[in-house]
């Protein structure tokens, strides 16, 4: 049997990285192996997660190279390790760059993103500043397909998160990682097992 | 000592309504009463939920009437009843007409609606419809401070509701319309009692 091949890319401390690392090493995910962690920052701490679950860890520098030439770099490292376009699954995990629509289209379907808020609802960067600001009392977060779009594609999973008072922007994200880390790699054992099927906008688990 | 008076402003069929008109009638929301139900359409069955519950019923029909002109007639309907801006409780369930600025800011804070979704998404009409189109797993209802522009306000309570496969826009809207008819009167109860605080966009409950 071959295992789906899974390129797993970062920015930050790679918490993500590591529930789905830990859900791949104790079998709940079955059928796929993570080759590769590339982070654009290459002092981040996801490096040494990587390193330390025994997965081939990339740092790729992305500052002062143009989106395109970068996008072209990072497919060329996910390929030689096996993340092939149309066969492989590409993770954003915490990744805080935006990928160019030419890196979108060339792995349609297969790039999944989590997102710590309810999507539509807080969009883009400091999702839980947003929801806080705002005044809701529910937030949470959100497994999804990637779009040229920021935050805008299908919905695999979403998770309610409740606003306690007195929150403050780390209590809440702390609050949402959590949920985060369970939902996320659901998301990827559902697409491992081929289940999800997607019909215009909306995500359907097949069971 | 002296009751609250509260004042309903309804379209349709009143399930809110009952839900206020229950929670006053069993003591969960002590010192106020619901003074009078207005409804902009002269056959919601809303009027005969009033009825039922010795409530003030008034059919004001809308049609043809201009919104500033309208919401005169319903000021003076209100105040007729004792729900006096800077005093009483005005609260819209299900209730399909804007109002004008004029009217929210006479009644400014002391104004709620509930809408059919986790605001800030699907904010306006047709609000089940929307999560289904976008494909959200999460959607629910929020009780909120109306302000002049729609379903913007402050929010008081909200709660999550689960969108389940094969859902149509009836049964989310069902499965949705159970927790509103929890957390609207949980709000009016707060209100109430006093212990709803303003700040900015966030409402905070005292305990």
């Amino acid at each position: 049997m071959t295992l789906l091949k899974v390129g797993v890319l970062v920015s930050g401390r790679g918490s993500n990285l590591e529930a789905i690392l830990k859900a791949v090493g104790s079998g709940v995910i079955k059928g796929a192996e993570v080759s590769v962690v590339i982070s654009n920052m290459p002092d981040a701490r996801a490096l040494g997660v990587a390193r330390r679950y025994g997965v081939k860890a990339v740092g790729l520098p992305s500052e002062g190279v143009a989106r395109e030439d970068y996008d072209g770099m990072l497919v060329e490292a996910l390929r030689r390790h096996g993340v092939e376009p149309g066969k492989g699954l590409v993770l954003l995990a915490g990744y805080m760059k935006m990928l160019s629509k030419y890196f979108v289209e060339l792995y349609q379907g297969r790039i999944m993103n989590i997102h710590p808020s309810l999507l539509p609802s807080f969009p883009g960067l400091n999702a839980q500043r947003q929801a806080l600001e705002y005044g809701v009392k529910i937030s949470g977060c959100t497994v999804h397909f990637v779009v040229p779009e920021v935050d805008a594609g299908p919905i695999i999973l979403q998770k309610a998160v409740e606003i306690h008072r007195g929150d403050t922007e780390e209590t809440l994200a702390l609050r949402i990682l959590r949920q985060e880390h369970r939902i996320y790699p659901q998301a990827v054992k559902l697409f491992v097992e081929g289940r999800l099927k997607v019909e215009g906008r909306r995500t359907v688990a097949a069971r």
